[in-house]
């Protein structure tokens, strides 16, 4: 990887150290052009206009995100965020009363609020699996939860955003998919920082977005549905692009994974968002994973080192989302006086989280969050700037 | 209004004679430049930092929207679409069996396969209002069905996209309010061309496109919600954004428009629709209602002086939109020729609305959505385009 190079293409690493790619990273100029381009475009011709004229490249982001996941194209919706793309999949499930959906206990706070709607709204049971040793998804407990019957939903997120572990997708799967349960895969942070097979990992669906560790603009995200399950899937909102109207009383909702799609949306970011799909293949999602592990590996012994300082980040498998406290300095205060020595990272704050509330965590935590186009010399800006603080 | 002013703001008036107006409008230069802006922020700053130092701007567009409106910042949701806008509220309410769903025969059908998933979920009847003399919603008809009971929501799209009328939206409203049913105006195609005056108007739900008649990019929309009515509405999704985990088991959910939000959204989009929205505002609504009107009739007249031309828009008051056919001539076939002759317009195609069924308009027609910005020498184009095809 020539990190010289991918770096002279993306204009906001003469900026910042920047470490906010679990927020939402830094484009490349391409990604950017593409997306400037197809704006002037619509400025020209009119937004219909251009968008048949590119048909062609909105076609192949489909193409392009099923090469990623190891999917089919047909597999794929293109939504505007992944939250959407979660909602989507998660309000689209029948759930009847008494129905259990099991979830980690890193769950994201937004996922988890939607299981409690589906509490109210239709009696199911909510039970998050307890933590291993390494903090990741036990997975006896999850089998011997699943064995207890009736669960219609195990949901979980690859790489949680309060915490540096990465889940055990595909045990999960093996295990849901044996107990004849959904499994709901929220892989917004792992999408373009791990390989992703939707084959090995088992999901029925997976969410991601596009403005996160893909490095695509904001307002994109996808949802990829197995074509096993997606006819038993009902959308919970159709309109002309899901569905056709056949008869007076009557409509026909599409067979495919766009049944959960808009007919309108933001074509200019679709494009930019498949530009950035394209360009995290090219460089390929196992040499992404090793460089962003190497150097999230090397930040934790960095950071461990300083007095005072207590990274967070559990599991066995870890990813590039690193957590930490200083001891006598709070979170916003560290990330500020980052922020004036040119680093960029964020405050997280875990209590969110309430499925977590048990746990040891502290309330809030600075998330440094490393990509490929790190270096070892902005890694060391960041560690100096919190020895300083 | 000093029309060859706006025209040199406008980078597309010089493509082409633009007529889809009411598909995606043109943007002004400052459109685009806003939209164009941002992005190169996010590129230096990562989105999240551009999205926080920008947050007073993003603020200014609710107060926009809600001028536009006669309405209070806090009734308005910013929204990916005008088709979002609708879902959020419509399948918010809370429907029960047997409840009335009354509509009119030009709505839009992806409202209409709402309506019918609602029958098939809930039980629901939905029932057309017969039209008037003039093609309009026929407010005697209505004031029967609503004098009939259980009428919980009237839904009507105040101008049609396949018809040049304008719906008598405050007529509609007084009517559905004195019944005590819930009134959800799709504002899709009239937000941007005439005045909007929710108070006037008496409509609990008001959604919007950015990209029609408001100008404004692609993957914009907003809502207006009531605030007597906001929290009686249940989000049909819910996430950090509209709601908050307050116990292990319980949560709030927003008490304004803002309920209806998704937290991840693109912020370009949404500056550039504010900076779209504010021209408009700028421009006056009147000034712009009554231009568009002169130019529309201007359009009718010259098109029906033609052999074999006929203009199919009813209505006693009528919207730039103007529909036509030409005997022996499909649509597709007259689009393409205008398209030759450097003449932007659309195919429409009312057979997609079953409401309509059993009317007598044609399956497909041209449809011609004039703008402020068209000029005379363009609907000049336009009519000598169509005689000679």
């Amino acid at each position: 990887m020539d990190i010289t190079h991918l770096r002279a293409q993306t204009p906001g690493c003469t900026e910042s150290a920047f470490f906010d790619n679990a927020g939402s990273a830094l484009h490349t100029e391409h990604v950017t052009r593409t997306v400037v381009d197809h704006l002037h475009l619509e400025a020209r011709l009119g937004g219909y206009v251009a968008a048949a004229r590119e048909d062609a490249r909105v076609e192949a982001v489909y193409a392009s995100v099923a090469r990623l996941l190891n999917a089919r194209p047909e597999e794929i919706a293109l939504m505007d965020s992944a939250s959407r793309a979660w909602d989507m999949a998660f309000y689209a499930i029948g759930f009847r009363p008494g129905d259990r959906i099991l979830t980690s206990r890193s769950e994201y706070p937004s996922n988890g609020l939607a299981f409690l709607q589906a509490k109210q709204r239709h009696g199911v049971s909510v039970e998050p699996i307890p933590d291993d040793e390494h903090g990741q998804v036990d997975l006896d407990a999850l089998a011997e939860m699943l064995g207890r019957g009736g669960v219609r939903l195990v949901a979980v997120n690859h790489v949680p955003t309060y915490d540096g572990l990465v889940q055990p997708a595909a045990e999960i799967g093996a295990l849901a998919r044996r107990a004849g349960a959904l499994y709901l895969l929220d892989a917004c942070q792992s999408a373009g920082q791990l390989p992703l097979d939707v084959r090995e990992i088992g999901c029925h669906l997976l969410s991601g977005a596009g403005r996160k560790y893909l490095r695509g603009p904001r307002g994109t995200g996808f949802l990829y549905v197995d074509r096993e399950v997606v006819t038993e899937l009902d959308p919970p909102q159709i309109d002309l692009r899901a569905a056709t109207w056949t008869g007076p009383d009557s409509f026909e909702v599409r067979p495919d994974a766009r049944r959960f799609e808009t007919w309108e949306r933001g074509v200019a970011a679709l494009l930019g968002f498949g530009a950035a799909v394209d360009e995290t293949l090219d460089l390929g999602l196992d040499p992404i994973r090793r460089r962003i592990d190497t150097l999230a590996e090397q930040l934790r012994a960095g950071l461990t080192g300083l007095d005072g300082v207590r990274v967070h980040d559990r599991g066995q498998v870890r990813s590039g989302i690193v957590t930490f406290t200083k001891e006598g300095c709070d979170a916003q205060h560290l990330v500020d006086g980052l922020r004036a020595a040119g680093v960029t990272a964020s405050v997280s704050r875990p209590s969110g989280a309430r499925f977590d509330l048990r746990t040891q965590k502290p309330s809030e935590v600075v998330r440094a969050s490393v990509h490929y186009y790190n270096t070892d010399a902005e890694l060391g800006r960041l560690i100096d700037g919190v020895a300083k603080l």
